[in-house]
């Protein structure tokens, strides 16, 4: 990861560290050796904690792609073809392209050409791991973005028709402001925030705008939409890591919830070459909690086979291994029951921001 | 639907139809009529082109929802508590709520508590058919909306924290404008465009942003992102209207697509009653086409079961009995393949903007 917003320093620092890949097959070849790569193994069991930086990241298993095999040989290939797509087609025409339309480029690379976009997905993120930096820095682009942000904050934007300075309440809509791809392009002016609150629900975030939440309890809002997208927790992380803000994560109360809170907060396996960028560990769980469904009589659902097979999977996933989270995930099997965020509504629509988020709030001494 | 943006006004005028629905049942219990209530049917069959605004609406056929049974009497005592909240909840106290918010607060309803969610959705739409007005007009939200716009236009935005004044390229970062959900919030104040193009999905909608295509052809980009929200296709038919800008609508070559592109032009058979506010009959067609697929030589996926019996269905739906579309979706039959709008990028990343839009815009007589 490149830090700073200037974006001529930082698009110049992704071309010498791509160069310096392919430089290496130079040497490889001059020093006749068969040209290889080596990555980390990126298995289950290649995964360690960071005590530093308190993440989860790849161990020192190494895995060595070489020259040596046919297969091999071919996948430095399309390595080497996408480098050249990154430099010369990204980098120095300040373009980018989407994960797909990557794909798409390379069916003009006769052998090297992918057969699926699973494929050039994770040549991406072998790239992301080799060099250190996230594809954000070379312009790769995901399909879909639009998580939203509001909250007493001023930002500026670089964009490619030049800077845009926002005040994230006073000058955007209702729905707030649009986190681009790539959230290096952002910086922070100043802000009236006491702490961030992230919100898994479209609904929920509305809610908390109409009521006002965001103005008087100092609060900057961010949409998860579900499983956040990069964007969104890079953007999480940064605010935590430069603003010092604390951070609190809103979901509904079920497993899959409490999978989006752990992937804000610690990360995901299969990325775990990007947690240190984007986990933000210091988040905390604000709720649906179990317990709160049995202290504020929520609406529930009954859990089905597959939430039950997802909590009992999450008792022996590491990053839930302490004894909150045993306590509410054997309590939501004991009870059988899930909430909703929204079920707060049964109680009014005022009732989860005059009663519940400050009383939690005060639980955990945020705010 | 109530036009106009003076919010007061239009919560007014929201408040005195609903009231004039409960002054009814108020007179039918006078004059010892049983209560009742008229909704036009909502079958295929009830389905009618209009042909002033080209449009399908509801036809004639009648269906009576009455007292006489406990099963209508319970929907009426139903119906009576959402109006109750719609005007005291709702429009009283400027307070909106989700569909879900709305479901979660009848539990407090005692019988006329709703059991699932499908149900009172229904009932927030046969509101809408009785009332000739919008959901959005009672201040009736979705879950999630979160279309962007991207363009030389300048609009303003009635929130709650006041008005916003924002220029679509100026005044709004990379992602673009967020539509909000209540679209009659937005009045357009002066724009520089000569054409509207609707973008089913968002690594086009970038696309088209990257290569300036809005600058150099005068466009207002919308983002789809799929099927179309009620917001998205709404202000494209006000920009359709007020602004008198043509429309046309960039999909990828598949029936799904095609639908997309249906439900933009004619709207749905399911909410018919929407159709005057929400449709575009103006909207025309840019690509990708069948035809497209081999004039360009795009990559292709096969048909599968599914897409095939799809276009068999849209043969026999009356929104494609054309000539135009028969051609397309027979040709489609024929070669048996698909193509993605992205695909254009097996071309390079320019020529989706600086030949094949600027062509079909040509053929079409737009811009």
């Amino acid at each position: 990861m490149i830090e700073g917003s200037n974006k001529e320093i930082h698009d110049s620092q992704a071309k010498t560290t791509l160069k310096k890949l392919i430089q290496d097959f130079y040497e490889q070849f001059e020093s006749e050796t068969i040209p290889h790569i080596v990555l980390p193994s990126r298995t289950k069991k290649n995964i360690e904690l960071k005590e530093d930086s308190d993440v989860w990241v790849y161990g020192d298993s190494e895995s060595l792609r070489s020259a040596k095999t046919v297969k091999g040989a071919t996948q430095l290939l399309k390595t080497a073809y996408v480098v050249e797509l990154l430099i010369k087609g990204h980098l120095d025409q300040d373009k980018s392209s989407t994960l797909r339309e990557l794909y798409y480029i390379s069916e003009n690379w006769d052998i090297a050409r992918f057969h699926e976009q699973s494929e050039s997905d994770r040549l991406v993120e072998d790239l992301e791991i080799i060099t250190g930096l996230q594809r954000e820095d070379f312009h790769v682009r995901p399909e879909e973005n639009g998580a939203t942000l509001f909250g007493p904050i001023r930002i500026k934007e670089t964009t490619k028709r030049g800077e845009r300075t926002m005040h994230c309440q006073e000058d955007v809509g209702e729905a707030g402001y649009q986190i681009p791809y790539n959230v290096e392009t952002v910086k922070f002016l100043e802000h009236d925030a006491k702490f961030i609150i992230a919100v898994e629900t479209g609904g929920m975030y509305d809610r908390l705008i109409e009521n006002g939440f965001d103005e008087d309890f100092g609060a900057i809002l961010v949409h998860l939409k579900g499983q956040p997208a990069r964007s969104t927790r890079r953007i999480i992380k940064r605010m935590n890591d430069e603003l010092k803000l604390p951070v609190v994560v809103f979901t509904d109360g079920d497993p899959w919830s409490f999978r989006i809170f752990a992937s804000v907060a610690y990360g995901a396996i299969k990325s775990a070459h990007l947690s240190e960028f984007m986990a933000t560990p210091a988040a905390k769980f604000i709720g649906v909690q179990s317990s709160d469904i049995i202290e504020y009589q929520l609406s529930t659902d009954k859990l089905n086979d597959q939430d039950i097979k997802a909590l009992h999977s999450e008792l022996t996933d590491p990053r839930f291994d302490t004894e909150y989270w045993k306590d509410q995930i054997n309590l939501m099997l004991k009870m059988g029951k899930k909430s909703e965020q929204q079920a707060f509504a049964g109680k009014g629509l005022d009732f989860v921001t005059d009663t519940y988020l400050p009383q939690r709030l005060g639980e955990m001494g945020v705010g």
